[in-house]
């Protein structure tokens, strides 16, 4: 069988860094969420970019698959190993290589993760700064092209990485990018592997950027009666060019699971969460004219926090909001969907999302990153409901169409995964096969995360 | 001939929007600085995109070249017709189709520059960020995955595109990317088409994002003894999240020229020019904290303007930097050329290249965007002595050569065109075949801007 082919070349490079236990299969086969498991036939543990360079050449050549995974983060079953193969674990390929603190730049392996990252940058007064929640590895978010809370003042993935070391499906190694800020040399390959979900190649090393600590942060909530004005308002202070840091949505359900969840007394209304970075005066003065606008909206009970365990509690709210909506019903699973639509849309994908959600068997609380107009459903289902995902599936589709009709897209950040392929088409239509043509150059015999990203010939 | 069968066809399309008359040739054929005439066989001026689908797949059909043409203010040859065939000149695809100020985006047709969009854009208090300097087309922009002076806060063209129409080869009509902030959807061929230079697709529109006028600016500049520590300041105040609007910096000799251009009297030291853009209060209180910064590094003749007339002076003596340089060589011609380096690296960078210059027979001031760490020699050229053109052109050589080493890029916004072609494997490697790959997936018969950008088959 070619994987133990596979197997037998890559034993005297890996040793004891292949497994086929059942609990590693199982582990790289599983997902966060709802989707079935699917084993890869073996779990490699490389350490370098030559051993992932040796274990790609050999799949290529015995026509294996291989499925990249950093710390299985991933809300839409990206690792899944439907096809079987070889499971690259990057958890090994976890060295900082160096940071640069006149450039504000690091670069480090796949497998590092953001909280480690930003811990070992802690002396410099430097921080990575995309933060999609969870404590996933680099590579994946450069995977997924993810984001977070911060990216509406940061960026997110495509605009934090710098330059990429790949491994192609045939095993050469390139890199992607240089050092420098911007470049107008040659086609953006770093742009392209970024959200190319491990299907173009295997991103073995990063250069990402680091943005200084600010001096002085300002945090702070306010309340709104309707979706709509709270929506209103964040674009009405993204015009006047306040940067904001963090601008949060959290519809009521939400905020009612957080109350529960952490027994604090917020209102039980639409919410907006905010946060400043700069100076100790300049972000006094941005907190008050935040104030100042979402006044003009209606906005009630707004609050600051400038103390460091004040601006915790508050951020902890909202970090905590996934296990505060999955504990709002005992033993539920989430199936936590995302679309992003152009801000002054928002309101009405949201509020039909609402009403979706309250005419369904589940519930499902919203919040979301209301300044890139990307919001999450955490779609709230009993394991032992069958009826429950099916409802759940059905809203997540919803979203997605609804997402497309308002210009936007079917995923801000989760990435398509086995989830989303569906929508491939209807947002992409002809650009899709484009991504199939760009594909089928890089990696003609389909080795790479195969089954996923592109139109599947049956 | 094939271009008169392309013509043939065209003609019930386009009508006496189809040229050959010399002038047309030459205009298109030639280049704002050194490169030799090469002009097409024929211009024709669009006004859709299905009349640009017509186009372009007459010509594939034909195996006629395409090249794309939009206010000819390109510094690297990108649009000479070195092969022949068919330019696209996009002046009558100028509608600003849709603003949007809620969503603060709006979409156009590629032929729009960047000024007459400025200026329609005025009443609604919106801008658009990205300023190369010249008046430039949108569409030329972002081909060339341009920036400028207001990159290091607004972004680059790859920041400021939110999604692209673009024709294929074959005529097919794609469009990439959507009105959304951001997106996790499949590959972004929203940034791989920009920066491709017109070979993988004709651009015909383009979602761009829009800033809000700022309601206080504050600017200045402040003098140097060496240039390194005014890159050391800039660096300091990066670190600190000052964000700077523009950053820029003009050694001895621009300031020379500026000087006697424009009947100033700065100092003939290297300066840096910098803007601040928020409240009032925010640009004094940037201004006073840059003062702080700089002192440190040995500033001096630190002057602050925040009244609209001194501002416009201010960066008058900027942006007729190219023009005051000329003019410092009375009848020389500019060859401009830039790169990009990290910011650490942009002292040595800048002084290797000003010893350089020093020691050959050409002037050459030197200006740049000094917190991107891309940099401009502006080298002035007798055209009467050709020994100046080789001289200019070794300097250019030693200036990418430099940039690699030194972990950058052979260009930061001007683009490879016929200039740069030369570095493109120094720079990218075994990633330049992978540029071929994806050129020969979407491009087969190689009809969009032959020639360039990818390695030459001889």
């Amino acid at each position: 069988m070619s994987i133990d082919a596979v197997l037998t070349e890559l034993e005297p490079v890996l040793g004891d860094r292949i497994s086929r236990s059942k609990s590693d299969l199982e582990t790289h086969g599983g997902s966060e969420t709802h989707f079935p498991a699917a084993p890869p036939d073996a779990v490699v543990f490389p350490e370098t970019t030559e051993e992932v360079s040796r274990i790609v050449a050999a799949c290529n050549r015995f026509g294996v698959p291989v499925i990249p995974f950093g710390a299985g983060t991933s809300l839409e079953g990206h690792t899944s190993a439907i096809h079987g193969g070889i499971t690259i674990d990057t958890v090994r390929m976890n060295k900082l290589i160096r940071v640069s603190p006149g450039d504000m730049d690091a670069v480090l392996q796949p497998g590092v993760t953001r909280e480690a990252l930003n811990n070992e940058l802690r002396a410099t007064g430097l921080f990575f700064s995309v933060d999609p929640g969870a404590n996933a590895s680099l590579g994946g978010m450069a995977g997924t092209r993810a984001s977070g809370t911060t990216s509406v003042r940061y960026g997110t993935m495509r605009d934090n990485v710098l330059a990429l070391e790949v491994v192609l499906a045939d095993g050469r190694v390139i890199r992607t990018g240089t050092r420098a800020r911007k470049s107008s040399a040659g086609y953006d390959l770093t742009g392209l592997m970024l959200g190319s979900e491990g299907t173009l190649g295997i991103i073995t090393e990063l250069t990402v950027k680091l943005h200084g600590q600010p001096e002085a942060i300002s945090a702070g909530l306010c309340a709104f009666d309707e979706m709509g004005d709270a929506v209103d308002a964040v674009v009405a202070v993204i015009q006047t060019g306040l940067p904001m840091a963090r601008i949060e949505f959290l519809d009521a359900e939400a905020v009612a699971a957080v109350n529960a969840y952490s027994g604090a007394s917020v209102p039980e209304k639409p919410h907006l969460f905010v946060e400043f970075h700069g100076t100790e005066a300049g972000v006094a003065e941005d907190a008050a004219r935040f104030g100042e606008i979402v006044a003009d909206f209606g906005a009630t009970g707004v609050e600051t926090a400038t103390r460091t365990e004040d601006r915790t509690a508050l951020w902890t709210m909202r970090h905590h909001a996934y296990y505060a909506c999955l504990a709002a019903r005992p033993g539920a699973r989430g199936l936590v969907t995302d679309v992003c639509v152009p801000i002054s849309n928002l309101a009405e994908a949201v509020e039909e999302t609402r009403e979706d959600i309250a005419a369904s068997i589940i519930p499902g609380p919203i919040l979301g990153h209301v300044g890139d107009g990307n919001f999450h459903a955490i779609l709230l289902v009993d394991p032992s409901q069958p009826a429950d995902l099916e409802a759940a599936k059905r809203l997540a589709a919803s979203m997605s169409e609804r997402a497309l009709r308002l210009g936007g897209t079917v995923t801000g950040e989760h990435g398509i995964g086995m989830g989303k392929l569906a929508y491939m088409e209807a947002e992409h239509g002809d650009a899709w096969d484009i991504m199939h043509d760009i594909k089928m150059a890089l990696d003609p015999k389909n080795i790479l995360n195969p089954g996923k990203m592109i139109r599947q010939t049956p």
